[in-house]
């Protein structure tokens, strides 16, 4: 989603008055409705910034990711609610009511969304404590991911990202199968937004095939989103960019496949490479 | 900070094995210590992933950028406490002294700090809740600086960049003199910690000069860039990467100059541009 904005450009010496097509940026409260006592109750757990647009898959996505939800059956009804506020004329909250809430203790798990959302890993202290949320194992040979697949996902990235090519300035993440046909892409201003939004839409629509999937991201790539990765059970990330210390260290001890730097002609291996088969 | 990873290349449709330097990522977790009742009290009120280095100005910053301290001299001491940890040996935990509490909400200043921070976004409900928090108003006609300077600062800011030199992921703020000398630089993984790196440094060594200097930053200008220029009370921001609507709505609301993609030739102004000089 983006906007025109009135924007003076600079070049050839000139500033001259054009438009330019901006992405939307809005917050997004999330309201967690559940049953306690036999009374329904609310609570706003996290406050996202993010481009909207698939907010459903978004915060299927940030539940699952967070370890709260561990299937999409858990959830009986996502809802945008409240009135439509600023230019944009958007809800800006969104419901999920929760099937089964008996063993959701749901201060701890807003103290965790507090931390945790938006950015994915403020208040995780290390990586150990992801360990416990994680509790599958990947694969450790599947997916294979041919190197001549690899280079390619760079142009199919750009390719799909109707956004990016609009505003020249939103992340993007998809979801492949092993042959790197793109399976779902979703754009966000937030890198970790793109990530739960896809992870949201598979769940929701059942179309997970963890063996034969990986998933390719636009930017860096940062500790939490090989976390959101390891939720998602999925065995290789790949990005655009340079991973972090934290990143290849996570991915590492899960035994998961990591490569970042992907150009058209090379990419970098931090870990996991016996997923990639040479081709010739 | 960057360490030695081992990796494999891929290029010229060969495997390679090679050592790769790659930024550091480590949560940093922030204490406040602050009397109540004739009482010390230490309170953990946020936890960030960072690049280590520079986590005194770290830290100042964040408490400046979130309305907590108005000044240095709030602060009496800043030390990094607890047992080094993890494969860099580093104190992931730092403890700030607090001169004054006797304003301090601390309840609410920790769910503040839980929902701000590291993304300095999340929490916000909407662009109105920073007015109350930024009393200062921005001097409309200052900094004034040429198009000549703007378009010099990519190139300096990748000069100044020793981190992503050696790892190509790194984001950079800087706070520059109108004249366009760098004045302060710091890296980090995180966007925003690299903006409270250096306003942090310039509050601590008094060496804000507000209508003489602007900030410039490595990527994507967010809605939370824009609000911690705005807690510095600089008028003008700019990025080599795209804004979003929100940082654009904001920088406006408050009559400040926001451009965007600067190049060595060009750039786009979003709003505040008369204190852009036209020079040839």
């Amino acid at each position: 989603m983006s906007s025109k904005y009135k924007t003076i450009k600079y070049k050839k010496n000139k500033l001259v008055s054009a438009d330019d097509l901006i992405s939307i940026e809005e917050p997004l409260e999330m309201i967690v409705r559940y049953k306690e006592n036999n009374k329904l109750i609310d609570n706003s757990i996290s406050i996202t910034m993010r481009t909207p647009g698939n907010d459903e898959n978004l915060v299927i996505g940030l539940l699952f990711n967070e370890g709260i939800i561990n299937d999409f059956t858990e959830i009986s009804k996502v809802e945008s609610v409240g009135d439509k506020v600023g230019q944009y004329d958007l809800q800006n909250k969104i419901r999920v009511t929760l099937n089964n809430s008996k063993n959701l203790d749901i201060k701890h798990l807003r103290r965790n969304f507090l931390t945790n959302s938006s950015c994915g890993v403020c208040g995780k202290t290390s990586i150990d404590s992801i360990e416990v949320i994680s509790k599958k194992k990947l694969n450790s040979s599947k997916p294979i991911i041919k190197t001549s697949v690899v280079t390619k996902i760079p142009s199919i990235l750009r390719q799909e990202q109707s956004e990016f090519s609009k505003t020249g300035g939103i992340h993007a993440s998809a979801l492949f199968d092993a042959s790197g046909n793109p399976l779902v892409i979703k754009e966000d201003v937030g890198r970790h937004n793109a990530l739960d939004k896809i992870i949201g839409y598979s769940l929701k629509n059942s179309t997970f095939d963890n063996d034969n999937q990986f998933i390719a991201c636009s930017g860096r790539l940062s500790f939490e989103l090989v976390q959101k990765t390891l939720m998602a059970n999925i065995g290789l990330l790949m990005g655009v960019g340079a991973p972090t210390s934290l990143a290849i260290d996570l991915a590492k001890r899960f035994g998961m496949t990591l490569i970042g730097f992907v150009k058209s002609d090379s990419f970098n291996i931090y870990c996991g490479e016996k997923r990639i088969l040479k081709t010739n």
